[in-house]
């Protein structure tokens, strides 16, 4: 939804991704505007359960507040799940205290722990783990993994006459088995092997820190901030950002699948040059900018 | 810089308008996105001194965080005056609080007095009065007018001779005189009349409330919100907004000279036919959308 560092410029809006996984929403920063963007790429901002926040600068967070009045004011009511470090909460209560509101469904924070590696949320098909950063604030990636996936069923080879609950114990990896509990079937000759179980991570505000390589080792896709070029390299070690360069070497030696860049400071007007200076560490990377949508194929 | 209501929509941003009167520029109400909008339209963001947030629902302030560390990134240090019922004080001190930050300018905060007409601003060219609007919050419009201006001088006539202390004396309306009190030249000899001193009012959220008409009477532009058509009627009474039939009315009362319309609620995605209701009853009206300009002539 938004690209553009603490300043937004040129028609970029700050940080804020839709990371859609399985059919769930999970939203990922919400930077002012992020609601008219949400709005404007036709996503399902009804459908946004869990509220991931990197960290409590205003480019991470301002568009929130936008969103849950107009979430309340589209009559939601299913629970709204919020993560982030301390202080949110309170920002929160504020300001729906002086608006006089009460919101028609119910907020539910949970703190982010500073500098812990750990798992955020879990459910039967996915994990979202935090990812400790190393920015002014204490700041927070997050990384998204799918589960081993079941078995998928052959159906050119299945036999007519299974149960339905032996072919859900097929999807687990199980052989069918006669009343006597000798085998029928071998699971390899009726099943396919799993889906690839997929993995994204949002690297947003951090200095160069070889400390991600080891946790995002080898994951399909990794954002990186890349706030600065290499000339302004001063600017990043003094305000604890990336350049376009740095993070493409984390992606080089977490050997992951593509980079995508974000987080540009609105001292750049054209964002190519950020981009070449990537590709020369890391060839497969690409910007993130509004609007664009990547998948990983399973 | 927005005409939408509570929740954006078709590309509508939320309220917010800046005022430029003798090349000083007033922000009026700071909905999510409004600093996008002012760079969109090219506006000079650090000239804001002053900023007047009518009341805190977030489609009215929740863009004013934004703005602020935009204008401390940007390095601006002088103050910055706020006129705003209370809690965004603290609204904003938690904010600054939890992103550690401390602005390299001073906000200075003006309370507004609920339910009171009383003027807020004052310097030798302007007023700017808080009016008292109905709606579910304490709500404040803003009036602004132009103070009496100088006369001006007619160059065609201005004998060679005189002293710029008589020009100053001219323009004030004073005739000059010789060293014996005997007048030498009338002042309507040597003067054309004053420019015309315009006004503008901005009256955003507000129930249909004629109290309203002896405040704005003859006023050269009103901004009145027009929420609703007339067949949503009942709506604007449960919520306390207008339709744009009563913004109208509102407007033929006052006897003003311009009606403008905003505050356009999402469930319309043309807004000719709210123009259209208005016109029946006030014809000099317009749209005021995002990127209009309107000047008043002096």
């Amino acid at each position: 939804m938004g690209s553009s560092g603490a300043v937004p410029a040129y028609g970029r809006f700050p940080s804020a991704q839709l990371i859609e996984i399985q059919n769930k929403h999970f939203l990922v920063d919400c930077g002012e505007g992020t609601q008219m963007q949400l709005m404007q790429y036709d996503c399902p901002i009804h459908r946004i359960n869990h509220i991931f926040i990197s960290h409590l600068h205003g480019d991470h967070y301002l568009g929130l507040m936008g969103l849950l009045f107009t979430l309340h004011l589209n009559h939601r009511v299913n629970d709204l799940h919020l993560y982030s470090h301390h202080g949110l909460d309170e920002i929160i209560i504020a300001q729906l205290k002086y608006s006089n509101s009460a919101l028609r469904f119910k907020l539910i924070f949970h703190m982010l722990n500073p500098g812990v590696h750990e798992i955020l949320y879990e459910d039967n098909q996915l994990t979202v783990e935090g990812i400790p950063l190393r920015h002014k604030l204490d700041c927070t990636g997050f990384l998204f993994r799918e589960k081993q996936k079941p078995r998928r069923i052959d159906k050119d080879r299945l036999p007519q006459d299974l149960t339905l609950q032996q072919i859900a114990a097929l999807k687990t990896g199980a052989d069918v088995e006669d009343e006597s509990g000798k085998i029928r079937y071998k699971n390899t000759d009726l099943t396919l092997s799993p889906r690839k179980s997929r993995s994204y991570a949002y690297c947003s505000d951090t200095a160069f820190d070889e400390n991600l390589v080891n946790i995002i080792q080898h994951i399909d896709v990794l954002y990186h901030e890349a706030t600065f070029m290499e000339r302004e390299k001063d600017k990043a070690v003094e305000t604890l950002h990336s350049t376009a360069a740095e993070a493409a070497t984390i992606a080089k030696h977490a050997n992951v699948g593509k980079l995508l860049l974000g987080h540009f400071s609105a001292r750049y007007k054209e964002l190519e040059p950020l981009l070449d200076e990537a590709r020369v560490v890391f060839s497969n990377c690409y910007l993130a900018c509004e609007g664009n949508t990547f998948t990983i194929d399973e």
